[in-house]
């Protein structure tokens, strides 16, 4: 193999396949990118089982020449040496030669590389194959998917099905549910009628695949038994799905909620993390106590002080109440919601509680309050 | 004490101070900031006693009342906590009412903290006394003492002496010296005659002052036995000098030199950064090879690869030279230079070689190079 190519090019598409080579291999060839020239063009890959980022540079792209004096063949090359090498070589064209499929001279400028590389039939077989049942999302639709749900996701593996996001289309709606247990956040999505599928996607993989969208304008996706493979522009995403059943979270919502509150979001987040500087006994609990007279927002360590912030702006329904919740779920869900005002409907207090915007139905935050003693 | 401050003024001042308290204190007492209010206006002190920083902030600024509605007193109040709530209340003005020296009221806005503080009388003794030989830098001198030498002090505490900055005032001439016993770095300021002294302050503490000079034009400096005292405009910064004899350092700047290389700073720094990819078997390892006929660096991995770099720009006198370093040490001397180009002066493959810029003879850098096998 070999071809002389626009640095600029090269580079972006190592550091897209990039993403997917762990930074601590367990399967030493997979520290490695599958370089490979073909008919169609430069095609790199890197995997580390659970993440699959295939991409493509072709050889021309609008009459400008971006590959040539080439080659066919493909190698394996260590992920962190040739991303470092292509970022800091100054030349606006890298050639990159292959010998015998094993040493690679990488040149430009007044640079030479010698790498060892490694013959590609070392490289796993990852299947990339697009079968499955498929769904077409624009950018931003899956954008706020990620945006609204991602964040309310486990990141402790002792539950990997709640490192998931459950994704379930029926009846012409998308529904996307994140929780850890003590949270969750729901996002719906109109889509056509005739789609029907469940997937328990890795939630971390969902913000990955967004990061990737730069540039893009949609996203095609096959659900298969065991993975999501996600299409956008020239790179192609794998990623297995999370085995088991998603808990039944349906149920969660109350029907009937006693309390009603309006407030500023803004005002809302501000008063919370400034009483959140209390929050030292029980890191980051606060208190929300309102009536009708005034909302105040409170926390208190026995030895340090104590903190009160008052609403001066709000609307609310209901008899007395106060509610004492995790500040950074709270933060979260009205971050997540986006807009300006927020409502926080209550059934009682230690019953989960709902955050929403009553402008945007299609997206709704849940959490659980914490006992108080 | 009480007192209704400008939020802004009083941040400023809490960020300063706070910077000598330590993350992890040895002595609780040094967890808070002394918060004095006297007829002069409020002085903010924190410490943790090798390192004391006290800052002061008037009544009136150019008309504009900063401190209104005031009783003179002093509390001690947990730096961490009292900087957070400075810097989140939203506010224009806050006030700060203590009651019996033991617990302060913060409130401004819709917000009001009572915090437990401390009486000042249990704050300890800081020597801020300005006695002792007095020196003058402006700001553009003392930022070069520190960004052309600080970074090649030790920081390691096995010889707690290479941690200091060795500050030797004599006929005139102020030489700031700094060493880790593998390369060196020396910056000369022209003073005022009759000026003499010695003294090693911490090289980190003078990276500290140096940050603190936003914004003010000079420093003086008062140095006494087991201190140096820098003030500047409303802040006053102490810290312990290192204790012991600076190394003797004078001989080791080469006499004679049989080798010189002048080339393009950034060129080279760039060419290093990227030979340095290479240099995985022995950490930053790089070899600089030069001839009348051609410059390289290069590096090498028996597992990775290797990487050689051509100098196209040069100037070279002298025989065939190959010198191994540490990459990051040269690249340090280089930029603490500042210049277009560098000069390289070498006595021999294993002897200290000098990095200056002929332009500025002021400022002098000095690497021992590293065995090669």
């Amino acid at each position: 193999m070999r071809f002389t190519i626009r640095r600029e090019e090269l580079l972006k598409g190592l550091m897209i396949a990039s993403r997917a080579v762990a930074s601590k291999v367990a399967v030493p060839v997979l520290a490695n990118l599958k370089v490979e020239l073909n008919e169609r063009g430069l095609f790199i890959t890197g995997s580390n089982y659970d993440l699959t980022i295939r991409t493509f540079i072709p050889y021309k792209q609008d009459e400008l020449e971006i590959i040539r004096n080439f080659k066919e063949g493909a190698t394996l090359i260590n992920s962190k040496i040739i991303v470092e090498i292509a970022r800091k070589m100054g030349c606006e064209e890298i050639t990159l030669d292959v010998i015998d499929s094993t040493i690679a001279t990488i040149s430009g400028g007044g640079s030479e590389y010698k790498l060892n590389c490694i013959k590609p039939e070392e490289y796993p077989d990852l299947d990339l194959d697009s079968s499955g049942t498929k769904l077409t999302l624009r950018k931003d639709q899956f954008d706020a998917i990620v945006a609204q749900t991602s964040f309310a996701a486990s990141t402790k593996e002792q539950r990997p099905i709640l490192t998931a996001m459950n994704l379930e289309a029926a009846n012409g709606l998308l529904v996307a549910t994140a929780t850890d247990s003590a949270r969750l956040a729901r996002k719906e999505i109109e889509i056509d009628r005739g789609i029907d599928f469940v997937a328990n996607v890795p939630a971390k993989m969902m913000v990955e695949v967004d990061h990737l969208m730069e540039g893009v304008e949609s996203v095609d996706i096959a659900f298969s038994d065991k993975k999501a493979l996600f299409s956008l522009g020239r790179t192609v995403i794998a990623t297995r799905l999370v085995a088991g059943d998603y808990p039944n979270t349906r149920g969660i919502l109350p029907r009937i909620t006693n309390y009603s509150l309006e407030v500023n979001a803004s005002d809302l987040s501000k008063a919370i993390e400034r009483a959140n500087i209390l929050s030292i006994d029980r890191e980051n609990v606060v208190d929300l106590a309102m009536s009708e007279d005034g909302v105040e927002i409170s926390a208190k360590s026995s030895q340090v002080g104590s903190a009160v912030e008052k609403i001066e702006l709000f609307k609310f329904d209901g008899q007395q109440l106060k509610i004492s919740f995790n500040s950074e779920f709270v933060l979260a869900a009205v971050r997540a919601l986006g807009s300006d005002d927020v409502t926080f409907l209550f059934v009682g207090e230690m019953k989960p509680f709902v955050v929403k915007n009553n402008a945007d139905p299609s997206v709704i935050q849940i959490v659980t309050p914490v006992r108080t003693y």
